[in-house]
């Protein structure tokens, strides 16, 4: 986030904390560093924002905008995406074990591609295609296997995983998808994993995709988007992030094995959803409880695990500074910084910050992807607020929950009414 | 939950999965083994339900018809609770650090009694209740020092912990309450931690806890409620549970002492929470994807870490079987149970089971706690619903979200609209 753009303590003021900030202006730089990138060797490219990351109608409407494509995961985001009037031609439905209600609904909606999970979902999807009359695009998800990737832990992970169709049974589901009249077979896709920070890993998947691709044309299909998936790597604390011009070092890769084969340039995608989302996002907090232990000093923000999981589920790694003594006071305390739920809720397990005093604030840098969208109501607390900001001003994306949008759905049983 | 009772198939055709079902009469038995492991030592003794295991205003009506204490450990979980006309008078408000207006909200609403976690919200306290008029009742948690075997995010009762005043200053804080006159200290609280299974820790803190109760009674408070928080035990797959009737050797270590300190026996007090929901709750789910990799059989159904995320946070493993083949079907078969969000999302790494289909059922023991309570929109997916059962009947208890529920705090700032 510009800091130095935004009053913090005005905003605080006007929107209450534990509060989330979104920045605009953020979201699209780093897209114009992906379109950058592309842009020097694809004449045509696509960017599907991954919404699991951080969605909303709000979100909806500015991807719209931007003219970005939709990487939904379920048909709960491709609802959201309707809802905010993003068009549907622009939408993949993506998505592990989708349910044939859920497929029925993405179709008749209009979503321009699905991409199949498993070769279960292909006869799923000729059938919900032929009922409504039509002919549905899709990409074909792959495993790559294990031979694509040199790190242990992303090899292991992409071999032994419940995504996508075993790379060794590809080229059975291209005869397969001969029988199926309503499914027209455009692409194909693999996803690496999250947080990479090397260039090979994609380029190993672009190998073994291109094979498949190429084996797809000789099979008689013509077929063109060539989806690499998402994944790159952010700064959370002190990482050096995904270096976005090595972009055009895979689509040279992909431009030269296609002018080798003699065939057309394939549709190059990527599906960022951390990359764009996570620095755009800042989360403010106020500082209550500090209490001084002998192994530390736990310093305690009106956030936590409620609405931000990833400590707890990855020892997500988090840097930030003191509002009041900014972001370049010297920072001569070690504190540890806990949430308020009833567990021990570590948000920052050691930090050095400027001394904080209760009533103070705590700015959290890069929060903007699965914090919000991972959010609970966990200890009963109401979720957060989430502004956007663009261009000096603010506006609300997502209200505060309020006391009463707990209850909500609660029912009383006849017996206990 | 007593499976033969129930007809779960018609349950789901009723409501639809993932499904939580919540058993009102495993919770009330739960319950009596607690009371009769206690009553056979104290006169006066009290269960105050942990709120933040599972908590609606269903659950509060049930919970005030059984004359049960509540824990809460917010305002939202007492918000709930008086939302659902239960009694302020047997509420005691609990939490980390706690918000002044939160406080005030609490004290206004009549809680009978303030768990207090930090020395500086004793002068938060006595500030609130001076304003309006009246003499306040708190407990001090304290934090004992006692070390406990297991998961570290739920281990709170070692002295590196943001929980409660350290057991050493405990004493100069007798004396800081001389000076707050609409303070009436009437109790010592401490917790070790959650899932514990040995007697040892709870002797342990009671010893410790028992040694500052006698010093608050030469300092001149004779205090009464002696708290010796939750974290019983409860079976996932193939634990021991806790012994209820070790509560009774407890209760007769406190006696002991206070016959031989010559002091009235306290009113002990407990607060379970997993113990009494968690072996209350089952979750049902359809079987959607099978998949076969090298490495194994992945069974993915239609829930996962929106509506379970302890799998992911804790490593917790659950046992399962195959409705459509029965609980004593042979379990021929090794599969991993995959959640659909777009993650690994293992429910269980590994689990034999009867042979299952694509649309069978999986009936999943033991989540009524920490699941629901901890559940998300992960990936947009609505939170299920909950049915309470009793005595042959059902009835909904927390209604399944819709795909609106999941834009209700959606806005659009200006320059989007």
């Amino acid at each position: 986030m510009s800091h130095n753009r935004y009053d913090l303590k005005s905003l605080i003021k006007k929107y209450d904390t534990p509060l989330m900030l979104f920045d605009q202006d953020v979201f699209e730089s780093r897209l114009g560093e992906i379109e950058a990138a592309l842009g020097k060797v694809c004449g045509d490219f696509r960017i599907y924002y991954a919404a699991k990351a951080f969605f909303n109608t709000g979100l909806g409407k500015l991807l719209n905008k931007l003219g970005l494509y939709l990487d939904a995961s379920s048909y709960g985001e491709i609802y959201v995406a309707l809802k905010s009037g993003f068009d549907p031609a622009r939408i993949n439905y993506h998505g592990h074990n989708k349910k044939e209600e859920e497929l029925r609904l993405a179709l008749k909606a209009g979503v321009a591609t699905v991409t199949v999970d498993s070769i279960e979902e292909l006869a799923t999807i000729q059938s919900i295609a032929r009922d409504l009359g039509r002919v549905q695009e899709i990409l074909i998800r792959v495993n790559p296997g294990v031979s694509v990737h040199t790190d242990e832990k992303i090899r292991t992970g992409c071999s032994d995983s419940k995504f996508g169709i075993p790379y060794e049974r590809i080229e059975s589901v291209f005869v397969d998808l001969k029988k199926y009249p309503n499914l027209k077979f455009v692409g194909l896709h693999c996803h690496v994993g999250s947080q990479i920070f090397e260039t090979a890993p994609y380029l190993e998947a672009a190998q073994r995709l291109f094979d498949l691709f190429l084996k797809a044309h000789r099979e008689g299909f013509p077929v063109r988007l060539f989806n690499l998936g998402g994944g790159f790597g952010i700064t959370y604390k002190d990482e050096t992030p995904f270096p976005t011009e090595e972009l055009t070092r895979v689509a040279s890769f992909v431009k030269e094995k296609a002018q080798k084969s003699g065939i057309q340039m394939p549709v190059l995608c990527f599906e960022p959803g951390r990359f764009l989302a996570g620095p755009s996002g800042t989360t403010l907090y106020t500082i209550g409880t500090i209490k001084e232990v002998p192994q530390r000093t736990y310093l305690s923000v009106d956030g936590g695990l409620f609405e931000n999981p990833r400590p707890a589920l990855y020892g997500a790694v988090y840097d930030a500074y003191v509002l009041e003594r900014g972001p370049d006071a010297e920072k001569a305390m070690s504190y540890r910084v806990c949430g308020r739920t009833c567990e021990s809720d570590v948000l920052i397990p050691e930090i050095k910050l400027a001394k904080a005093r209760v009533g103070d604030h705590l700015v959290v840098s890069n929060t903007g992807a699965y914090n919000y969208s991972m959010s609970s109501n966990y200890n009963q607390y109401p979720r957060p607020a989430v502004v956007l900001l663009h261009d000096g001003k603010d506006g609300l994306l997502v209200a505060r929950e309020e006391y009463e949008d707990l209850t909500r759905k609660d029912q009383t049983p006849d017996w206990l009414a």
